[in-house]
């Protein structure tokens, strides 16, 4: 089956590079798609990100001095501006030619900093998929997450797009009674994929349980989530007392981002959002610990272990995997993602990349 | 000179994958000649192992849960039973056709639990070598070990089959005055190494006059080891009073089953048993920490150093090492492994390695 | 730009393989230019050098036991002599033949053993460097260090022949004003390559500062490097009064010594010395705590990020670097080298390396 191959990565798209949080006035090293980038925040707040790597001897950045806007390498005194312009040679008169540097389009959403790694041409805020639910509204409790999984990033896409995982992985987000009762729909929609799990009549699971205020309820339960290429996936979890309408019962949100740091190592940012008892912070932390467990103690081994099976890189295709069900929304996305990247290879003329 | 390289594993043999106390209902993963095996007892009390890899997405099934006699995946929930075959698939109404795992046969014997990674219908317990020193006997007290090295395979047999090392390597199993003064003697027969080495009138070994309940005594001491390919050696060290029938004095036999792990890492099994003073829980706690310290931190440290001196691997002959009468043994266990994964490679269809 | 690549080593040329203090009874394993070597000191006193790896098994001698002047292998009792010969077979009549190992010629000088690892038929300690004032003076202080970089040795030689980095990475040698108020010098005669920094009217550094007695005192400030093939630099850090002669301020002397261990590591061994307070042993302390910090926290993180963004290896040419005027040493000394290295590929019969 093709598709399952993703040795390469889309250039021109929008990456999480960081949380906002995260991006401040120390500058911050960080390996995206195999490529060493410095990311800080200029006086007026707004995030800059260079490649990490002085013209001059190759230091790296992040070990140098920020002074107002300039950051000067720390090895040899070069001063680059927020565009990756050489501003200060301070061994001679002249800035030499050939001493820029790439400087990366940001764009600031959803709590986090996306980095465009490919053509800044092509680069544009409206390109970022609508992830609202987790622009600042008020009522709601947004918290977040980071951790970094050794494994290819098409693993964790792949854990993600089938959820039928959570029912043996996960004890607090498995409804009781969902195996089996559980009816799966996968759509693919402009280049989107969704993947929903519907679940009526279930024991809700202990995490909803706990945010509707209604431990080990009976109800209709229902997941889904959905990817836009190339690692941004929207999950919607959600119960209802049975047959009731969606909108009346508890919902929770999640970003996964998923970013390539190489060809065997996830930066995995996360989000969660509410409206359910915002202001509850027992409830907040009892949630950061939960998906914490559930994300480094139980998904982060098993995708591992998947990694050491597979050996280097992410080609199950060449183990000739059994296909199941619930693998049709992992195995669009591949698709999907390989033909990108096919097309942007192709578009794209040698020098670029 | 020929034989010195093992690139390639024996498949149609007995293995050592565990000692029998090792395998209980948690299923244990074990990394075998490069292949990751999944090994547990069945509701009867039989071993059972498996491929450690889910034939979906390739989850080792080792983090699975024991259902009955069924394995199921931890991951999505796929079912194995004992023969490595797929009986149930919670997503759907069938079993996908090409989702069985391998199975492989196993042996139960000696206080080991032997796999066959070859062709399953070659698998014979009667091929096993005779060890029945390592039977249960009344008596006797038998006690095991393990440990792991850093090192190929190979290096642990030839450390074994040239135990001329012990007068440098281990006080604690030197006999005083023995260099020198050793009859040194090698027979190949059927295929099975026998190296002897006759030490009359020295000081028994530390060893050997603590289980004779004679330390110092001065005797004629003697070991002699056997290999059987693949992995299989058995050796037997002993003293008598000097000139008397080996019958007559101390015998502590010992078991020594290095399993390749991988080309550079060794599973190291060991049992002893003796029938000197079966009851004394003291002697038995001394020769194990004895046994202990001998190899792992005498044996271990110069395999894995003699490892890195080679670099990766084990081809010793591309070195022109300089041949001493006691590497007589470990040369000829050597070329006959060498002849018998060559006539296994030529015998065997490509397709079932 | 050429010369920036060295894959090779140099092989007819003295490395500092150990102070002289670490080189006891003892025997002690090095790693130098991706060779085993263990180092000892015979009963006279003067030091040895041999190949650490048995002709017989290949295990490392250095685990072995000196029995006079012959190093005994720890595994199977082959003995050597001072220059590498098989003396001892404890396992038959005879030495068997081509049982020697390589013996490298060593020197001793300036408080460090020499080693040539080419032609023993070349080696000639008046090949050495005059680094005189690391011979034993009366009325002068001199003080070690020893660190170990995971960088190219040639990362470390750049490093020291373009100082300009001091003002930039070592708050505790960089001297108040200089930046843009020095003038720098590059010199090559006979393939030696000096390096010369004149920075009259600033304040001196702390460390020139205190050796003086005189902190934060206005003067004419120096440092003079030189560097010597292959991997040999002395330093002359000074200050005077403002338009004194340098021999009447304070002088503090280094050497530095690189010495690969491999293509990704760098044994960096330094001296100091001084006639300022000799016997003041609180400056003493002061000066070993305020080096090891510079060395170990400041230049040893950047030149391991500075490897890690290029990769392995140090080929700089192939990334395009940016030259500034301090490169010109530096680039200077890479071209020597690799000339150097290049004739001596080009005169030697291949067997030989």
């Amino acid at each position: 089956m093709p598709g399952e191959t993703a040795l390469e990565y889309l250039r021109n798209a929008w990456y999480a590079a960081a949380a906002e949080a995260e991006i401040t006035r120390t500058p911050l090293r960080r390996m995206l798609l195999d490529t060493p980038v410095v990311l800080f925040r200029s006086l007026d707040g707004n995030p800059v990100a260079l490649q990490d790597r002085c013209a001059h001897r190759f230091a790296p950045l992040s070990r140098g001095t920020l002074l107002g806007d300039e950051l000067q390498c720390g090895y040899h005194g070069l001063r680059y501006d927020r565009g990756g312009r050489c501003v200060h040679n301070p061994h001679g008169p002249r800035i030499p030619a050939h001493a820029d540097i790439r400087a990366y389009p940001l764009a600031s959403r959803y709590g986090f900093i996306w980095l465009w790694p490919g053509d800044p041409a092509l680069a544009d805020a409206a390109l970022l998929p609508d992830l609202s639910p987790f622009d600042p509204r008020p009522g709601y409790r947004t918290q977040w997450g980071y951790l970094r999984i050794d494994a290819h990033y098409q693993l964790v896409i792949d854990n993600l797009l089938d959820l039928s995982h959570v029912e043996y992985l996960h004890p607090a987000f498995a409804s009781g009674g969902a195996i089996g009762n559980t009816r799966h729909e996968v759509i693919e929609a402009d280049g989107v994929v969704h993947a929903n799990r519907w679940k009526p009549g279930c024991t809700v699971s202990p995490l909803l349980g706990r945010c509707w205020g209604r431990p080990d309820a009976i109800g209709d339960a229902r997941s889904c989530i959905r990817w836009h290429p190339p690692c941004t996936l929207f999950l919607d979890v959600g119960a209802t007392e049975t047959g009731a309408d969606p909108g009346d019962g508890v919902t929770l949100s999640f970003l996964h981002l998923p970013t390539p740091e190489s060809g065997t190592r996830t930066h995995y940012f996360w989000a969660a959002t509410r409206s359910h008892s915002p202001d509850d912070d027992e409830l907040t932390g009892w949630i950061q610990a939960t998906t914490e467990r559930a994300f480094m103690l139980e998904d982060e081994p098993m995708i591992e272990a998947q990694q050491d099976n597979l050996g280097p890189g992410a080609d199950m295709a060449s183990l000739h995997p059994v296909y199941l069900a619930p693998d049709l929304a992992p195995v669009k996305a591949r698709r999907i993602l390989a033909r990108l990247i096919e097309a942007e290879r192709g578009a794209q003329p040698a020098g670029i990349r």
